[in-house]
């Protein structure tokens, strides 16, 4: 009969040495801002009011989707965390928000200190880059909801913006410009089927068109865009000009994304060929004959971030930052008509 | 050979239509805050600094742990959610905070609108408890890491305290009285535990000592001390008082939790027998034969919030709030020594 609670499969014991070492991951973002004390119940930020006017607080929540079943197979699980912090950073920047805080949730069958470190090591190590503090988070030990060596994570991000400076897609009109930046690769959208096409089996074979193997470039961090928007946005206010909208090209890709930014009636018409295709999206379509369409619906295939600018500000923006193409342009578009077009 | 999303288990349609129920629930929780626009990739909230000066954000996440696989087991996942604001709402307020908004991660195996529906129309009947808008969530389709209808579920909270109004336990001395205020059953804690001595073949039995079932038992949701620790709080500050300190009677049980917010050196001694014990904990440890120092460190075993006050103060206090208890006093603690002693 089970009559303790380490018994019934929950290690409190390796959970203590877990929390010790998420406590010096997290120790290496700390900012300012983050206050100690009252033992953790909730994590003490202080915000000022002074350097944000009118603010607006910005917040999201993301997972990493089956991405995860990539890093657990393979055993690399310090890179995860990346995914997570950016794949939250650029969900609220195309707002127009700074971020200022992060927090995780870890669910786990067994824990385990050293690979917690590691995915923690991760979220820390994206949140240090984006130069907020993992403020908080909780890592859940749930013996009969996770198999083997299964976990899931969740991160949370709070950003701000004045309300000012809130990039919310109205000023976008017809011929403005459509702009995007490249992705690292698949980002964390699209895993289950990519997973499907690129069996297991396949992730240490060497990457065709590509460097590494096959596991490496499934497993390349979501880029962060943060750097890339503060540039931009920082050389079109110079000339007087600004972004006019933003999307972050998640889940549902293309047409899932850019339109939800877009005002009524406008679309985008897409050049094909205006920006490269990494291999491994090459990849995955060849090995299972994907439809074109398919693959735009479900993956970024490029491009992980977009902007609309005036048409004016093309020049600009493509000096200003790295990796940007000019996709194409700003249309009206009728009712019951796509509103991503490619041509 | 799998060629679209959706044969790789991911059902867009579905998810559609969850997202359809889930802005319905949502939108039973708006305040005049919460902004709408550019397309819910961020989830805009307004802040009013006169409102909340010198302000401190406070933030938690935290899910449900294996309640869930009750909730599951019995197909019953209405309340599910409400647990999770009330568990997260509960880790913010014992610093003194008052909730601003709550978002949600739910990652399910196979997609159902309707099973989303009842869990997000928990969660969203924990937030206007609250008085909170349930700004934003990620609903993640994982179909390789969870098995059937398993699902896992985690929320996040923000909340602000004005510096000024901050429950620190910096005012806690000995002698001051601790008082607790009665759990409405586990709430969200020692469930891997209370799974394996109430095996799943109880659960539609009916609940020795109590109502319903152990299944009702089992699922009784976590209680939030919101309004309580508002009027306690009142009622001390117009008598020119205040609370000392507050603990959320969470995972680690009162050992590790009520002495994380005490000042170095002081412990608490309390009286057995000050409180009821609810059934279900008389159940679980008679069930199993488990001794009384593993039950007080899984379990609440009845009191799922601590306050330190002046012992003057008690009287007031337990007139104040209903199911509040005088449990004992704060003591000066050896180093080495157990910081809760029952006596």
């Amino acid at each position: 009969m089970v009559r303790t609670y380490r018994e019934s499969g929950v290690d409190i014991g390796e959970a203590e040495r877990a929390v010790e070492r998420i406590a010096r991951a997290a120790a290496t973002t700390v900012t300012p801002e983050v206050l100690g004390g009252i033992g953790g119940f909730g994590s003490l930020f202080r915000f000022d009011p002074e350097l944000h006017p009118d603010p607006i607080l910005v917040s999201s929540t993301d997972g990493v989707g089956t991405k995860l079943k990539v890093a657990i197979a393979l055993g690399r699980h310090d890179t995860i965390g990346v995914d997570l912090v950016n794949a939250c950073v650029n969900d609220i920047i195309v707002s127009g928000a700074t971020p200022l805080f992060f927090l995780d949730y870890l669910a786990v069958g067994e824990l385990r200190a050293d690979v917690v470190e590691e995915i923690v090591g991760g979220v820390a190590a994206g949140c240090a880059a984006a130069g907020i503090p993992l403020v908080g988070g909780e890592t859940a030990q749930m013996p009969d909801l996770y198999r083997g060596a299964d976990y899931d994570l969740a991160g949370f991000i709070v950003g701000v913006v004045a309300r000012a400076d809130l990039i919310d897609g109205s000023r976008v009109s017809a011929g403005d410009a459509l702009i995007g930046i490249s992705s690292s690769g698949l980002h964390t959208n699209g895993y289950s089927l990519a997973r499907r096409v690129l069996a297991e089996g396949t992730w240490e074979s060497p990457m065709p068109g590509g460097e590494g193997t096959i596991g490496d470039a499934l497993l390349v961090p979501h880029r962060s865009y943060l750097d890339d928007l503060r540039v931009l946005r920082r050389a079109l206010r110079e000339a007087g000009s600004d972004i006019h909208a933003l999307a972050h090209v998640t889940g549902g890709g293309w047409e899932g994304n850019v339109p939800r930014t877009l005002p009524a009636g406008l679309g985008v018409d897409v050049r094909t060929g205006a920006w490269p295709i990494p291999p491994i999206f090459s990849l995955i379509q060849s090995r299972a004959d994907i439809e074109d369409e398919e693959m735009m619906r479900t993956f970024n295939v490029g491009i992980g971030m977009t902007a609309v600018i005036a048409e004016d500000d093309v020049e600009l923006a493509l000096g200003a930052i790295d990796g940007a193409h000019h996709l194409g342009r700003v249309v009206p578009v009728d009712e019951g008509e796509p509103r991503v077009r490619f041509s």
